[in-house]
Protein backbone atom coordinates (compact mmCIF):
# COMPACT_ATOMS: atom_id res chain seq x y z
CA UNK A 1 0.00 0.00 0.00
CA UNK A 2 1.23 3.65 -0.86
CA UNK A 3 2.14 6.30 2.08
CA UNK A 4 -0.87 8.40 1.61
CA UNK A 5 -2.90 5.17 1.76
CA UNK A 6 -1.64 4.03 5.07
CA UNK A 7 -1.48 7.25 6.53
CA UNK A 8 -4.64 7.42 5.77
CA UNK A 9 -5.81 4.22 6.84
CA UNK A 10 -3.53 4.91 10.43
CA UNK A 11 -6.00 8.01 10.97
CA UNK A 12 -9.68 6.09 10.59
CA UNK A 13 -7.94 3.76 13.34
CA UNK A 14 -6.94 6.45 15.44
CA UNK A 15 -10.29 8.34 15.43
CA UNK A 16 -11.77 4.79 16.13
CA UNK A 17 -10.00 3.98 18.89
CA UNK A 18 -10.51 7.50 20.80
CA UNK A 19 -14.15 6.84 20.05
CA UNK A 20 -14.10 2.99 21.79
CA UNK A 21 -11.94 4.46 24.29
CA UNK A 22 -14.63 7.38 24.92
CA UNK A 23 -17.55 4.76 25.16
CA UNK A 24 -15.59 2.67 27.28
CA UNK A 25 -14.34 5.21 29.72
CA UNK A 26 -18.29 5.96 29.86
CA UNK A 27 -18.58 9.28 27.92
CA UNK A 28 -20.96 7.95 25.93
CA UNK A 29 -23.80 5.84 27.04
CA UNK A 30 -26.30 3.75 25.60
CA UNK A 31 -28.58 6.03 23.31
CA UNK A 32 -25.93 8.54 22.65
CA UNK A 33 -24.88 10.57 19.56
CA UNK A 34 -20.80 10.04 18.56
CA UNK A 35 -19.85 13.42 17.00
CA UNK A 36 -20.56 13.64 13.26
CA UNK A 37 -18.59 13.06 10.55
CA UNK A 38 -18.39 16.56 10.07
CA UNK A 39 -17.92 17.39 13.42
CA UNK A 40 -14.93 14.70 13.88
CA UNK A 41 -13.47 15.83 10.06
CA UNK A 42 -12.97 19.25 11.69
CA UNK A 43 -11.98 18.22 15.01
CA UNK A 44 -9.11 15.59 13.44
CA UNK A 45 -8.18 18.15 10.41
CA UNK A 46 -8.92 14.89 7.83
CA UNK A 47 -11.32 14.50 4.95
CA UNK A 48 -14.90 13.67 5.96
CA UNK A 49 -14.64 10.20 4.13
CA UNK A 50 -11.64 9.38 6.73
CA UNK A 51 -14.02 10.39 9.60
CA UNK A 52 -17.20 7.83 7.70
CA UNK A 53 -14.44 4.65 7.77
CA UNK A 54 -14.24 5.54 11.62
CA UNK A 55 -17.14 5.64 12.32
CA UNK A 56 -18.09 2.88 10.52
CA UNK A 57 -15.29 0.29 11.96
CA UNK A 58 -17.71 0.95 15.32
CA UNK A 59 -20.65 -0.16 13.24
CA UNK A 60 -19.04 -3.05 12.32
CA UNK A 61 -18.01 -3.70 15.67
CA UNK A 62 -21.24 -3.62 16.82
CA UNK A 63 -20.54 -0.81 19.17
CA UNK A 64 -22.84 1.58 17.44
CA UNK A 65 -25.73 1.58 15.07
CA UNK A 66 -25.40 4.12 12.18
CA UNK A 67 -29.09 5.62 10.30
CA UNK A 68 -28.85 7.80 8.28
CA UNK A 69 -29.24 11.52 9.14
CA UNK A 70 -29.67 10.67 12.53
CA UNK A 71 -25.91 9.72 13.44
CA UNK A 72 -23.76 6.75 15.10
CA UNK A 73 -25.87 5.72 18.57
CA UNK A 74 -24.46 3.77 21.03
CA UNK A 75 -25.96 0.41 21.41
CA UNK A 76 -27.08 -1.31 24.85
CA UNK A 77 -26.04 -4.99 24.09
CA UNK A 78 -23.81 -7.08 26.45
CA UNK A 79 -21.88 -9.49 24.95
CA UNK A 80 -23.27 -12.82 26.29
CA UNK A 81 -20.61 -14.99 28.35
CA UNK A 82 -20.59 -18.38 27.30
CA UNK A 83 -18.74 -20.59 29.74
CA UNK A 84 -16.73 -23.64 27.75
CA UNK A 85 -16.80 -25.91 30.98
CA UNK A 86 -19.17 -25.81 33.67
CA UNK A 87 -17.99 -23.62 36.39
CA UNK A 88 -17.05 -25.03 39.94
CA UNK A 89 -16.43 -23.12 43.34
CA UNK A 90 -16.62 -20.11 41.46
CA UNK A 91 -16.44 -17.88 44.46
CA UNK A 92 -13.25 -19.39 45.55
CA UNK A 93 -11.41 -17.50 42.79
CA UNK A 94 -9.59 -13.71 43.36
CA UNK A 95 -11.90 -11.63 43.01
CA UNK A 96 -14.67 -12.96 40.46
CA UNK A 97 -14.11 -10.17 38.35
CA UNK A 98 -13.83 -10.64 34.74
CA UNK A 99 -11.05 -9.19 31.96
CA UNK A 100 -14.19 -8.33 29.99
CA UNK A 101 -17.59 -7.01 31.09
CA UNK A 102 -20.26 -9.25 29.84
CA UNK A 103 -23.99 -10.54 30.74
CA UNK A 104 -23.22 -13.76 33.07
CA UNK A 105 -27.24 -14.40 33.38
CA UNK A 106 -28.94 -14.25 30.30
CA UNK A 107 -29.24 -17.42 27.74
CA UNK A 108 -30.29 -16.87 24.11
CA UNK A 109 -33.29 -19.04 23.10
CA UNK A 110 -33.86 -21.13 19.74
CA UNK A 111 -35.96 -19.14 17.06
CA UNK A 112 -35.43 -21.20 14.35
CA UNK A 113 -35.07 -25.43 14.55
CA UNK A 114 -34.60 -27.73 11.46
CA UNK A 115 -34.75 -31.66 11.73
CA UNK A 116 -32.81 -33.52 8.67
CA UNK A 117 -33.07 -36.95 9.83
CA UNK A 118 -30.46 -38.92 6.95
CA UNK A 119 -28.59 -36.24 5.58
CA UNK A 120 -24.88 -36.57 3.64
CA UNK A 121 -22.62 -34.68 6.11
CA UNK A 122 -19.57 -32.43 4.77
CA UNK A 123 -16.17 -34.44 4.95
CA UNK A 124 -14.43 -33.39 7.60
CA UNK A 125 -17.64 -33.98 9.99
CA UNK A 126 -17.54 -37.17 8.44
CA UNK A 127 -14.29 -37.74 9.36
CA UNK A 128 -14.34 -36.97 12.82
CA UNK A 129 -17.25 -38.96 13.43
CA UNK A 130 -15.64 -42.25 12.07
CA UNK A 131 -18.58 -42.31 9.26
CA UNK A 132 -18.38 -45.26 6.65
CA UNK A 133 -18.74 -43.56 2.62
CA UNK A 134 -22.50 -45.28 2.87
CA UNK A 135 -23.46 -43.80 6.56
CA UNK A 136 -25.56 -40.51 7.00
CA UNK A 137 -25.98 -38.24 9.91
CA UNK A 138 -28.94 -36.62 11.79
CA UNK A 139 -28.37 -33.12 11.40
CA UNK A 140 -30.27 -30.30 13.85
CA UNK A 141 -29.86 -27.10 12.81
CA UNK A 142 -30.85 -24.29 15.18
CA UNK A 143 -30.69 -20.37 15.41
CA UNK A 144 -30.21 -18.59 18.97
CA UNK A 145 -31.78 -15.15 19.54
CA UNK A 146 -31.24 -12.61 22.45
CA UNK A 147 -33.47 -9.29 22.92
CA UNK A 148 -34.50 -10.17 19.46
CA UNK A 149 -30.87 -10.55 17.88
CA UNK A 150 -29.83 -13.57 16.47
CA UNK A 151 -26.20 -13.94 17.88
CA UNK A 152 -25.63 -17.99 16.85
CA UNK A 153 -26.15 -20.61 14.41
CA UNK A 154 -25.31 -23.99 15.55
CA UNK A 155 -25.41 -27.09 13.40
CA UNK A 156 -25.14 -30.43 15.47
CA UNK A 157 -24.09 -34.23 13.58
CA UNK A 158 -24.68 -37.04 15.38
CA UNK A 159 -24.51 -41.03 13.08
CA UNK A 160 -27.85 -41.77 12.20
CA UNK A 161 -27.50 -45.20 12.79
CA UNK A 162 -26.83 -44.35 16.63
CA UNK A 163 -29.69 -41.77 16.82
CA UNK A 164 -32.45 -43.15 14.46
CA UNK A 165 -35.85 -43.97 16.08
CA UNK A 166 -34.75 -41.40 19.22
CA UNK A 167 -35.86 -38.19 20.08
CA UNK A 168 -32.75 -36.99 18.90
CA UNK A 169 -34.51 -36.70 15.65
CA UNK A 170 -37.64 -34.90 16.87
CA UNK A 171 -37.74 -31.49 16.79
CA UNK A 172 -38.16 -31.39 20.77
CA UNK A 173 -35.61 -33.53 22.69
CA UNK A 174 -37.05 -33.59 25.90
CA UNK A 175 -35.74 -32.82 29.41
CA UNK A 176 -31.36 -33.10 28.98
CA UNK A 177 -31.33 -32.34 25.92
CA UNK A 178 -29.38 -34.62 23.26
CA UNK A 179 -26.74 -35.00 25.89
CA UNK A 180 -29.78 -36.88 28.12
CA UNK A 181 -30.83 -38.75 24.98
CA UNK A 182 -27.52 -39.87 24.18
CA UNK A 183 -26.90 -40.75 27.79
CA UNK A 184 -30.39 -42.95 27.50
CA UNK A 185 -28.66 -44.79 24.32
CA UNK A 186 -25.58 -45.60 26.08
CA UNK A 187 -23.10 -43.08 25.18
CA UNK A 188 -23.67 -40.12 27.68
CA UNK A 189 -20.64 -37.62 26.80
CA UNK A 190 -17.54 -38.12 29.01
CA UNK A 191 -15.61 -36.17 27.41
CA UNK A 192 -15.14 -32.64 24.90
CA UNK A 193 -13.11 -30.98 22.63
CA UNK A 194 -14.07 -27.09 21.68
CA UNK A 195 -12.02 -25.89 18.06
CA UNK A 196 -12.37 -22.31 17.61
CA UNK A 197 -11.63 -20.22 14.64
CA UNK A 198 -12.21 -16.72 13.60
CA UNK A 199 -12.90 -15.74 9.46
CA UNK A 200 -16.16 -13.28 7.66
CA UNK A 201 -18.43 -15.07 7.57
CA UNK A 202 -20.50 -16.55 4.18
CA UNK A 203 -23.34 -15.00 2.48
CA UNK A 204 -25.69 -17.54 4.26
CA UNK A 205 -24.01 -17.02 7.57
CA UNK A 206 -24.08 -13.08 7.51
CA UNK A 207 -28.27 -13.11 5.82
CA UNK A 208 -29.34 -15.54 8.95
CA UNK A 209 -27.19 -13.70 11.72
CA UNK A 210 -28.11 -9.98 10.53
CA UNK A 211 -24.44 -9.12 10.71
CA UNK A 212 -22.62 -6.71 8.37
CA UNK A 213 -20.69 -8.73 5.71
CA UNK A 214 -17.15 -7.32 7.52
CA UNK A 215 -17.54 -8.50 11.08
CA UNK A 216 -16.04 -11.71 11.58
CA UNK A 217 -17.57 -15.06 12.98
CA UNK A 218 -16.40 -17.29 15.70
CA UNK A 219 -16.54 -20.74 14.45
CA UNK A 220 -16.60 -23.05 17.94
CA UNK A 221 -17.06 -26.75 16.72
CA UNK A 222 -17.93 -28.60 19.94
CA UNK A 223 -17.14 -32.72 19.76
CA UNK A 224 -19.05 -35.01 22.46
CA UNK A 225 -16.46 -38.63 23.22
CA UNK A 226 -18.43 -41.36 24.78
CA UNK A 227 -16.66 -43.01 27.82
CA UNK A 228 -15.42 -45.66 24.65
CA UNK A 229 -13.26 -42.50 23.12
CA UNK A 230 -16.46 -42.88 20.81
CA UNK A 231 -17.08 -39.49 18.88
CA UNK A 232 -20.91 -39.19 19.13
CA UNK A 233 -21.64 -35.83 18.38
CA UNK A 234 -20.09 -32.18 16.54
CA UNK A 235 -21.88 -29.18 17.39
CA UNK A 236 -20.70 -26.58 15.09
CA UNK A 237 -21.64 -23.26 16.07
CA UNK A 238 -21.20 -19.60 14.02
CA UNK A 239 -21.34 -16.95 16.92
CA UNK A 240 -22.03 -13.23 15.32
CA UNK A 241 -18.36 -12.08 17.07
CA UNK A 242 -19.73 -9.16 18.75
CA UNK A 243 -22.19 -10.81 20.63
CA UNK A 244 -19.91 -13.09 22.61
CA UNK A 245 -17.09 -13.59 25.24
CA UNK A 246 -16.09 -17.22 25.96
CA UNK A 247 -15.06 -18.38 28.88
CA UNK A 248 -12.69 -21.34 29.60
CA UNK A 249 -11.81 -22.09 33.58
CA UNK A 250 -9.52 -25.20 34.64
CA UNK A 251 -7.02 -26.42 36.86
CA UNK A 252 -3.40 -26.49 36.43
CA UNK B 1 -28.56 -0.68 2.97
CA UNK B 2 -30.50 -0.68 -0.78
CA UNK B 3 -31.62 -3.46 -2.14
CA UNK B 4 -29.08 -2.88 -4.74
CA UNK B 5 -26.10 -2.27 -2.69
CA UNK B 6 -27.10 -5.63 -1.12
CA UNK B 7 -27.60 -7.66 -3.81
CA UNK B 8 -23.86 -6.68 -4.96
CA UNK B 9 -22.19 -7.62 -1.10
CA UNK B 10 -24.45 -11.21 -1.75
CA UNK B 11 -22.49 -11.33 -5.42
CA UNK B 12 -18.98 -10.54 -3.51
CA UNK B 13 -19.43 -13.14 -0.58
CA UNK B 14 -20.96 -16.09 -2.89
CA UNK B 15 -17.55 -15.19 -5.11
CA UNK B 16 -15.55 -15.01 -2.60
CA UNK B 17 -17.40 -18.73 -1.01
CA UNK B 18 -17.28 -20.31 -4.32
CA UNK B 19 -13.09 -19.53 -4.54
CA UNK B 20 -12.63 -20.31 -0.79
CA UNK B 21 -14.39 -23.82 -1.19
CA UNK B 22 -11.92 -24.15 -4.49
CA UNK B 23 -9.24 -23.87 -2.55
CA UNK B 24 -10.25 -26.15 0.60
CA UNK B 25 -11.24 -28.57 -2.03
CA UNK B 26 -7.05 -28.53 -3.35
CA UNK B 27 -8.07 -26.85 -6.65
CA UNK B 28 -6.13 -24.67 -6.17
CA UNK B 29 -2.62 -25.50 -3.41
CA UNK B 30 -0.24 -23.20 -2.24
CA UNK B 31 1.92 -20.88 -4.29
CA UNK B 32 -1.38 -21.32 -7.16
CA UNK B 33 -3.07 -18.21 -8.86
CA UNK B 34 -6.35 -17.30 -8.45
CA UNK B 35 -8.39 -16.55 -11.48
CA UNK B 36 -7.97 -12.41 -11.82
CA UNK B 37 -10.72 -9.99 -11.36
CA UNK B 38 -11.00 -9.65 -15.46
CA UNK B 39 -11.83 -13.33 -15.79
CA UNK B 40 -13.72 -13.55 -12.71
CA UNK B 41 -15.76 -11.00 -13.83
CA UNK B 42 -16.86 -12.43 -16.81
CA UNK B 43 -17.09 -15.67 -15.49
CA UNK B 44 -20.08 -14.45 -12.76
CA UNK B 45 -21.28 -11.86 -14.95
CA UNK B 46 -20.74 -9.13 -12.64
CA UNK B 47 -18.09 -5.81 -12.77
CA UNK B 48 -14.58 -6.41 -12.36
CA UNK B 49 -15.03 -4.22 -8.72
CA UNK B 50 -17.31 -6.89 -7.51
CA UNK B 51 -15.04 -9.74 -8.42
CA UNK B 52 -11.79 -7.23 -6.83
CA UNK B 53 -13.85 -7.42 -3.90
CA UNK B 54 -14.18 -11.01 -3.82
CA UNK B 55 -10.67 -11.51 -3.94
CA UNK B 56 -9.93 -8.76 -0.80
CA UNK B 57 -12.28 -11.04 0.96
CA UNK B 58 -9.70 -13.47 0.60
CA UNK B 59 -6.73 -11.56 1.04
CA UNK B 60 -8.38 -9.93 4.46
CA UNK B 61 -8.58 -13.58 5.76
CA UNK B 62 -5.79 -14.27 5.12
CA UNK B 63 -5.65 -17.43 2.47
CA UNK B 64 -3.92 -15.52 -0.57
CA UNK B 65 -1.37 -12.76 -0.98
CA UNK B 66 -2.78 -9.78 -3.63
CA UNK B 67 0.51 -8.18 -5.32
CA UNK B 68 0.17 -5.73 -8.27
CA UNK B 69 0.43 -7.11 -11.60
CA UNK B 70 0.88 -10.75 -10.16
CA UNK B 71 -2.70 -11.29 -9.14
CA UNK B 72 -3.52 -13.34 -5.80
CA UNK B 73 -1.77 -16.40 -4.72
CA UNK B 74 -2.76 -19.06 -2.59
CA UNK B 75 -0.85 -18.89 0.46
CA UNK B 76 0.84 -22.01 2.29
CA UNK B 77 0.81 -20.87 5.95
CA UNK B 78 -0.84 -23.45 8.58
CA UNK B 79 -2.88 -22.15 11.26
CA UNK B 80 -1.10 -22.94 14.80
CA UNK B 81 -3.10 -24.95 17.07
CA UNK B 82 -3.10 -23.48 20.62
CA UNK B 83 -3.68 -25.85 23.47
CA UNK B 84 -5.54 -24.06 26.37
CA UNK B 85 -5.26 -26.85 28.68
CA UNK B 86 -2.87 -29.27 28.45
CA UNK B 87 -3.44 -32.64 26.39
CA UNK B 88 -3.72 -35.75 27.83
CA UNK B 89 -4.24 -39.11 27.02
CA UNK B 90 -4.43 -38.33 23.45
CA UNK B 91 -4.54 -41.34 21.18
CA UNK B 92 -7.36 -42.28 23.29
CA UNK B 93 -10.30 -40.50 22.01
CA UNK B 94 -12.37 -41.03 18.73
CA UNK B 95 -10.16 -40.75 15.52
CA UNK B 96 -7.87 -38.41 16.81
CA UNK B 97 -8.78 -36.20 14.24
CA UNK B 98 -9.47 -32.50 14.38
CA UNK B 99 -12.22 -30.49 12.75
CA UNK B 100 -9.69 -28.04 11.21
CA UNK B 101 -6.59 -28.74 9.86
CA UNK B 102 -4.12 -26.82 11.80
CA UNK B 103 0.13 -27.02 12.96
CA UNK B 104 0.52 -29.09 15.90
CA UNK B 105 3.83 -29.48 16.10
CA UNK B 106 5.35 -25.95 15.50
CA UNK B 107 5.36 -22.57 18.54
CA UNK B 108 6.27 -19.19 17.54
CA UNK B 109 9.52 -17.93 19.06
CA UNK B 110 9.29 -14.23 20.73
CA UNK B 111 11.02 -11.68 18.61
CA UNK B 112 10.61 -8.54 20.35
CA UNK B 113 10.81 -8.04 24.59
CA UNK B 114 10.38 -5.12 27.28
CA UNK B 115 10.41 -5.57 30.89
CA UNK B 116 8.90 -3.26 32.95
CA UNK B 117 8.78 -3.55 36.38
CA UNK B 118 7.19 -0.95 37.69
CA UNK B 119 3.90 0.79 35.93
CA UNK B 120 0.51 1.62 36.30
CA UNK B 121 -1.50 -1.21 34.86
CA UNK B 122 -5.10 -0.98 32.87
CA UNK B 123 -8.06 -0.05 35.26
CA UNK B 124 -9.28 -3.86 34.27
CA UNK B 125 -6.03 -5.59 35.12
CA UNK B 126 -5.92 -3.57 38.01
CA UNK B 127 -9.40 -5.07 39.02
CA UNK B 128 -8.93 -8.23 38.73
CA UNK B 129 -5.10 -8.30 40.42
CA UNK B 130 -6.89 -6.75 43.23
CA UNK B 131 -4.38 -3.85 43.30
CA UNK B 132 -4.52 -1.06 45.59
CA UNK B 133 -4.62 2.95 43.87
CA UNK B 134 -0.58 3.26 44.62
CA UNK B 135 0.38 -0.45 43.64
CA UNK B 136 1.64 -1.25 40.16
CA UNK B 137 2.67 -4.09 38.10
CA UNK B 138 5.33 -5.78 36.69
CA UNK B 139 4.53 -5.93 32.63
CA UNK B 140 6.41 -8.31 30.69
CA UNK B 141 5.56 -7.97 26.62
CA UNK B 142 6.55 -9.90 23.52
CA UNK B 143 5.84 -10.16 20.05
CA UNK B 144 5.56 -13.76 18.72
CA UNK B 145 6.56 -14.78 15.45
CA UNK B 146 6.77 -18.28 13.21
CA UNK B 147 8.56 -18.75 9.77
CA UNK B 148 9.18 -14.71 10.08
CA UNK B 149 5.28 -13.65 10.60
CA UNK B 150 4.52 -12.18 13.81
CA UNK B 151 1.22 -13.94 14.50
CA UNK B 152 0.99 -12.99 18.29
CA UNK B 153 1.26 -9.98 20.60
CA UNK B 154 0.95 -10.79 24.32
CA UNK B 155 1.46 -8.59 27.50
CA UNK B 156 1.96 -10.15 30.93
CA UNK B 157 1.02 -8.09 34.07
CA UNK B 158 2.28 -9.37 37.78
CA UNK B 159 1.54 -7.33 41.33
CA UNK B 160 4.78 -5.65 41.49
CA UNK B 161 5.24 -6.01 45.06
CA UNK B 162 4.67 -9.87 44.67
CA UNK B 163 7.69 -10.25 41.78
CA UNK B 164 10.22 -7.44 42.89
CA UNK B 165 13.81 -8.32 42.30
CA UNK B 166 12.58 -11.91 40.73
CA UNK B 167 13.85 -13.10 37.57
CA UNK B 168 10.24 -12.57 36.25
CA UNK B 169 11.38 -8.97 36.24
CA UNK B 170 14.28 -9.68 33.80
CA UNK B 171 13.68 -10.07 29.92
CA UNK B 172 15.52 -13.89 30.81
CA UNK B 173 13.00 -15.67 33.47
CA UNK B 174 14.92 -18.87 33.35
CA UNK B 175 14.36 -22.46 32.80
CA UNK B 176 10.03 -22.98 33.30
CA UNK B 177 9.46 -19.26 33.00
CA UNK B 178 7.22 -17.22 34.54
CA UNK B 179 5.40 -19.86 36.02
CA UNK B 180 8.23 -21.88 37.26
CA UNK B 181 9.47 -18.13 38.28
CA UNK B 182 5.74 -17.86 40.59
CA UNK B 183 6.39 -21.28 41.89
CA UNK B 184 9.61 -20.47 43.32
CA UNK B 185 7.90 -17.68 45.24
CA UNK B 186 5.42 -19.57 46.54
CA UNK B 187 2.87 -18.82 44.23
CA UNK B 188 2.36 -21.76 41.99
CA UNK B 189 -0.57 -21.01 39.69
CA UNK B 190 -2.81 -24.04 40.43
CA UNK B 191 -6.29 -22.58 38.45
CA UNK B 192 -6.81 -21.15 35.13
CA UNK B 193 -8.96 -18.58 33.06
CA UNK B 194 -9.20 -18.28 29.73
CA UNK B 195 -11.44 -15.26 28.16
CA UNK B 196 -11.53 -14.75 24.78
CA UNK B 197 -13.58 -12.16 22.01
CA UNK B 198 -12.85 -11.06 18.70
CA UNK B 199 -12.56 -7.66 17.28
CA UNK B 200 -10.79 -5.48 14.92
CA UNK B 201 -7.16 -4.44 15.50
CA UNK B 202 -6.31 -1.31 16.90
CA UNK B 203 -3.63 0.79 14.77
CA UNK B 204 -1.07 -0.20 16.91
CA UNK B 205 -1.76 -3.78 16.70
CA UNK B 206 -2.07 -3.73 13.43
CA UNK B 207 1.03 -2.01 12.36
CA UNK B 208 2.58 -4.75 14.96
CA UNK B 209 0.90 -7.55 13.78
CA UNK B 210 1.40 -6.59 9.70
CA UNK B 211 -2.52 -7.40 9.23
CA UNK B 212 -4.82 -5.31 7.29
CA UNK B 213 -7.00 -3.20 9.34
CA UNK B 214 -10.10 -5.18 8.18
CA UNK B 215 -8.74 -8.54 9.91
CA UNK B 216 -10.38 -9.07 12.94
CA UNK B 217 -7.80 -10.02 16.28
CA UNK B 218 -8.76 -12.46 19.14
CA UNK B 219 -7.90 -11.09 22.57
CA UNK B 220 -7.06 -13.93 24.90
CA UNK B 221 -6.89 -12.97 28.60
CA UNK B 222 -5.32 -15.72 30.51
CA UNK B 223 -5.66 -15.75 34.59
CA UNK B 224 -3.45 -17.40 36.18
CA UNK B 225 -4.62 -17.81 40.07
CA UNK B 226 -2.53 -19.39 42.79
CA UNK B 227 -3.71 -22.42 45.67
CA UNK B 228 -5.32 -19.05 47.85
CA UNK B 229 -7.00 -18.20 44.83
CA UNK B 230 -5.27 -15.23 44.12
CA UNK B 231 -5.04 -13.24 40.33
CA UNK B 232 -1.18 -14.10 40.22
CA UNK B 233 -0.64 -13.07 36.56
CA UNK B 234 -2.76 -11.71 33.43
CA UNK B 235 -1.81 -12.82 30.00
CA UNK B 236 -3.36 -10.60 27.72
CA UNK B 237 -3.17 -12.30 24.03
CA UNK B 238 -3.62 -10.76 20.56
CA UNK B 239 -3.68 -13.34 18.25
CA UNK B 240 -3.79 -12.59 14.54
CA UNK B 241 -7.07 -14.43 13.86
CA UNK B 242 -5.24 -16.01 10.37
CA UNK B 243 -2.93 -17.57 12.07
CA UNK B 244 -4.28 -19.68 14.78
CA UNK B 245 -7.07 -22.37 15.77
CA UNK B 246 -7.87 -22.74 19.63
CA UNK B 247 -8.40 -26.00 21.60
CA UNK B 248 -9.69 -27.12 24.46
CA UNK B 249 -10.82 -30.81 25.64
CA UNK B 250 -12.05 -31.29 28.83
CA UNK B 251 -14.15 -34.07 30.40
CA UNK B 252 -17.59 -33.85 31.08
Amino acid sequence: MTDEVGAQRTKVQQIADDLKAAIERGDYGPGDRLPGENALAAQYGVASLTARRALKVLSTEGLVESKKGAGARVLSFRPIRRRGIPRVASGQWGSGRSIWSADDHRAPDVDQITVDEDAAPPEHVRDVLELGPDETACVRSRRYVLEGRPVMLAASYLPQALVAGSPITQADTGPGGIYARLADLGHAPTRFREEIRVRLPTADEAARLSIPTDRSVIKLARTAFDADGRAVEINEMTLDSAAYVLDYEFDA
